[in-house]
């Protein structure tokens, strides 16, 4: 038997293929209400203080503190200060200004009295109990100065981020754009969802699964196309979708049968089509058209979702900023058998910290993957792993 | 003092106040390449069997075990099956027939020959080894019976779940409404994002942020509007978001200052609004407006994100399906000061198990929260915690 490429060779080939052009993603403006969950691209700064007067921490009212030291004492009152636009304004000696929480301190004031502190009498009000200079005053600049980072770069993008950015005045910030995902899925025997079935037909899942896959790991898909195993048909859903995506999927047509309608399109173009020392997920290949990548995925359901998340989920992960998923070790409950000399990805239930062999190795058990929630690495060289053994699980 | 109403007795009211309205949300139906993260409301099942054909596993020949046993054999071919729509056949006696992967196998075989296990020859195929009876053959119904549960009711689709919905013939899915939130910021203070500010005057935070919260709970934000402190652009802001929304948010206007707007609207018509226990956030309300629930957030940044985490998150993450986020016990790093009789939650980041606080108690503090990742709860009943000391930390 020839040599195979392996699981590791062949990742670093669909990394060397789509990563510089998935680094290269351009930046994209967006408004705040649409950038949850987006990644920055530079770092969000203050320009002025924040907050930017000083306010007052609580409804009460704004004084000095050297006036108000022997309580109670009566002092008439200069109006009121709601939290507005207003003009700057002095405290006169011997007042008190009423304020709003938020609204600006008067100059001269060093302090606010809250308001359950007060009694309204004529003429004034009467403070009860005194207050240190600096109570219940937030200064200017107290929570940033002018040119603080508020928000780093490559943060993806929570809610109190989102607060930050809005409090230092920015309205748009300048994201990474998500990659753009053409999915075309390939199989005379394909149909859309839902439609009815001749014998020999199946339903599309490669279309769907792989265009969720995408974007659950951040991309945005911009085209799902089902083509027969005609090549002129893969060629027109090929010229398209490399004119509005920056990564295209194909799924199919690139095993040892006789209508393999994506090696007969692409290795003309110098496609790389090969079978990798995987299982499920042997059949693969890469290719750049016009400048974009390929990655051409096996035909059988769960190879293809097997295949996107051993080569694919990390590169779109990392291109978009999403955190790695890291493998982890965990005990086998059940032994397991595996073809000597191919890497296998069993499908895998955890539960209380032990991984769960579910459904067999087919790769036509969609259903039983849908129950799964780990795939169970087994290294090439083995033939049989034992109940008890550490393996590696992925999550999905 | 009179007595505060605690954090717990005001998450009841706000369950009580929101929970029903949620739990009755009507299901909508979307189309399966909508549906990645939505949450099914009832069972997806297999209607015939999956697969729905008793098909080849690999391309090869199509054979009966049993005319194959003595290799090498030489058979003739009768024709070629493509994995397509096609009528049924039946291979005859002494014959295999070609077969892609996916294609259905003809009565009468019992199993496919791997290609690689083949030679071509003048008047037929020479079968170099032999397999057993049902090698390489899928049966119909071997990944799900008829009537199959492929996705249990109220799962959170993903991916994988999509896969098996799209191979039982689903075409779209019934899953719950997302509860529909309008947010309304209140002051006369709040200038929308990056417009310039006079002095008085700060951008708006709380639009921002409580929408970025509800949709980050599974909700859908359908509007965000900024009202002055004036009692009649509030009241028309609010009988707009009742039109629309389940659940209407306010920001602000429930304090004790004299240009509360929220109070001044909604307590004439029944509103509970009153101080709680609890800091930041300790002004808090709830109110029914024709029938939909409003629930009444103080109007700093920091006390409304964090009266939404505590209150509102759990209730509208329930309502779609989300997990809850738990609480979790951590060693403290540094002893922290708390007002006694109020619960506090300082902001925090964990650091190897360990919780530091960040920033100050202040209310204002939006910079020091977007660098958090989690909130202290600091029991109304301590006035001080020591470094060390097990708290309950809950994740933002």
């Amino acid at each position: 038997m020839p040599h195979r490429r392996t699981v590791d060779e062949h990742a670093g080939r669909v990394a060397a293929l789509v990563g510089p052009p998935l680094a290269r993603q351009e930046a994209e403006t967006v408004p705040l209400a649409g950038a949850l969950g987006r990644v920055t691209i530079e770092p969000i700064s203050t320009v002025g203080p924040l907050p930017p007067f000083r306010n007052a921490q609580m409804d009460g009212y704004a004084a000095r503190a050297s006036e108000i030291r022997r309580t109670p004492v009566v002092l008439p009152v200069d109006g009121v200060q709601p939290a507005a636009a207003s003009p700057a304004r002095v405290l006169p000696a011997g007042h008190l200004l009423k304020v709003m929480t938020g609204a600006p301190v008067p100059d001269g004031a060093d302090c606010v009295v809250p308001v359950e502190q007060t009694v309204e009498e004529d003429g004034g009000v009467r403070v009860l109990r005194a207050v240190e200079p600096g109570a219940f005053v937030r200064e200017a600049g107290s929570d940033a100065l002018p040119g603080t980072v508020v928000v780093p770069a490559y943060t993806r993008l929570a809610p109190r981020h989102l607060a930050a950015a809005a409090a230092a005045g920015v309205a748009v910030v300048p994201v990474r754009r998500r990659p753009r995902v053409a999915v075309i899925a390939t199989g005379a025997e394909v149909v859309p969802p839902g439609a009815p079935l001749a014998l020999g037909q199946v339903h599309d899942v490669n279309g769907v699964v792989l265009g969720a896959l995408a974007e659950e790991a951040g991309a945005e898909t911009v085209s799902v196309d089902l083509t027969p195993d005609e090549p002129a048909a893969f060629e027109r859903a090929l010229a398209r979708a490399v004119e509005i995506a920056d990564l295209v999927l194909t799924a199919g047509g690139v095993s040892k049968g006789d209508f393999e309608v994506v090696r007969q399109v692409l290795e003309p173009l110098g496609a790389d089509v090969t079978e990798i020392a995987m299982q499920p997920g042997g059949p693969q290949g890469t290719a750049s058209v016009r400048g974009v990548p390929v990655v051409c995925l096996p035909g059988n359901p769960v190879s293809a979702q097997v295949s996107f998340t051993v080569f694919l989920r990390p590169l779109l992960r990392g291109a978009v900023g999403l955190p790695p998923v890291h493998a982890v070790p965990l005990p086998l409950a059940a032994a397991v058998h595996s073809p000597r000399g191919k890497r296998q990805w069993l499908r895998g239930v955890v539960r209380d910290g032990v991984v769960y062999p579910v459904g067999g190795p087919g790769s036509h058990l969609v259903v039983a993957m849908a129950g799964a929630d780990v795939l169970i690495d087994v290294p090439a060289e083995a033939d049989f792993v034992a109940a008890g053994s550490t393996v590696s699980v992925l999550p999905l």
